[in-house]
C-alpha cells in the first residue's frame, strides 16, 4: 500500500511510519517535513494532496489541544483544540476523498481522555470525543469502499516519562495496532490499544 | 431545586421542563421565551446567568447542527454545529459554574449519532460525541460537589413522526430519565435513553 503519515515526525507517528515502511511504501507528512503540511490550513492540505496524489491510505497521527483545567480553559483554548486537533483531522478526510483509492483507509488519532479523563482534560476530551464519534458516522458515508477507524492511544511512554508520569506504552507497541487497522477490514470502529 | 431549562420550548425541552415542574421550581429559557438567551452568544449566556441568580440545576435541552451526508458538508455547516450544539452547551456550563449552588447539577443534551449513527450525520456526531466526552472530563474539574451528566436521547416520536419516519421515544417518556439524573447522585456520565 502507498500510505501517507501525517504527524510523521512525533511520537506516535514516527513509530507508525516506521512499522508500516516494513512493508508499505510511505511519505511522511508533517509541518518542517519530507512532505509539508499545516492541518489548521485547509489549503494546505489540499495541497499535501494534490503534491502526493494517489494514496491507498491517509493516516493522521497529529494534532494539539490545551491540556488545563476547566476553570482555566479561555475562548482561545476552546478554539484552537477544535481547529487544530479536531477539525484538522476532519478536513483530512473531508478534501482527501477524491485522492484515496477504491478500498483505501483513513486512519485519525484521537485519545484515552475520551473515555477515561484526568483531571485538566476537557478540552482534549471534546476534540477525542468528536473525531471518534464522527469517524463512526463518516464510515457510513464514504464511497468507494473506502473506510475510515479512529486510533485512542492510552498514554505513551516516551510522553509520559517527559511530562513526568512513571510510564505508559511504547510507541512502537502502539503502532502495531495502527498496522493492523490499516491492513484490516474495519470501518467505524474505535479502537483503544491496550 | 431551582432549577434553569435552556431549550424549553423545544420538543425535549418541554417535556423536560413539564416532569421537573411537577415537584420543581422551573424557570423556562430559550430565544424567545420567558428568559431569554442565545446559546452562540457568551455575553447573552452571561447576562442569562446574571438575570436568573443562583440555581440548583441548569438543563440544556438545545442546541442545533447540520443534517447532511460527508460529502455535501461545508465549512459553515461544521462551524454553525460546534458554535451552536457543541460550544453553545460547553459555554452553559463554563459561565455557569459560579452560579449554581453547592452539590448542584448541570445536564447536556447530546444525542444517539454519537454512538449509533445513521448515514448523513458526521457533523452531528462530532457535537454529540465532543458533548459526551466534554462531560465526562469536567466532571474531575467542577468544585463544590457539582455534578454533570449528558443525556445522548433517542430519536423523539414527535420529531420523527415529523421528519416521515414511523416514530420513536416518546418526548414525555425521555423526559423521564432527565428527572431521574436531575435528582440522582451520578456524575460524569453518558445516559442512553431506551
Amino acid at each position: 500500500m502507498r500510505v501517507i503519515v501525517i504527524g510523521a515526525t512525533g511520537t506516535i507517528g514516527k513509530a507508525v511510519a516506521d512499522a508500516f515502511a516494513v512493508r508499505h511504501e510511505v511519505l511522511r507528512a508533517s509541518r518542517h517535513g519530507e512532505v509539508k503540511v499545516d492541518i489548521e490550513d485547509p489549503d494546505s492540505i489540499r495541497a499535501m494532496y494534490r503534491e502526493v496524489g494517489r494514496v491507498d491510505g491517509v493516516v493522521s497521527c497529529t494534532g494539539h489541544g490545551a491540556f488545563k483545567p476547566l476553570g482555566e480553559l479561555t475562548d482561545e483554548d476552546l478554539d484552537f483544540t477544535l481547529r487544530n486537533k479536531l477539525l484538522g483531522q476532519v478536513n483530512l478526510v473531508r478534501h482527501g476523498v477524491d485522492h484515496v483509492s477504491d478500498g483505501g483507509v483513513f486512519l485519525l488519532t484521537a485519545g484515552i481522555f475520551s473515555q477515561r479523563p484526568i483531571p485538566g482534560v476537557p478540552a482534549l476530551a471534546i476534540a477525542n470525543g468528536g473525531l471518534e464519534c464522527f469517524a463512526r458516522a463518516a464510515a457510513l458515508d464514504l464511497p468507494r469502499g473506502i473506510r475510515i477507524n479512529t486510533v485512542s492511544p492510552p498514554f505513551i511512554d516516551e510522553t509520559a516519562k517527559k511530562m513526568g508520569f512513571v510510564g505508559g506504552m511504547p510507541a512502537a507497541e502502539n503502532a502495531m495496532w495502527y498496522l493492523r487497522l490499516l491492513e484490516g477490514t474495519e470501518t467505524g470502529e474505535v479502537v483503544f490499544p491496550e
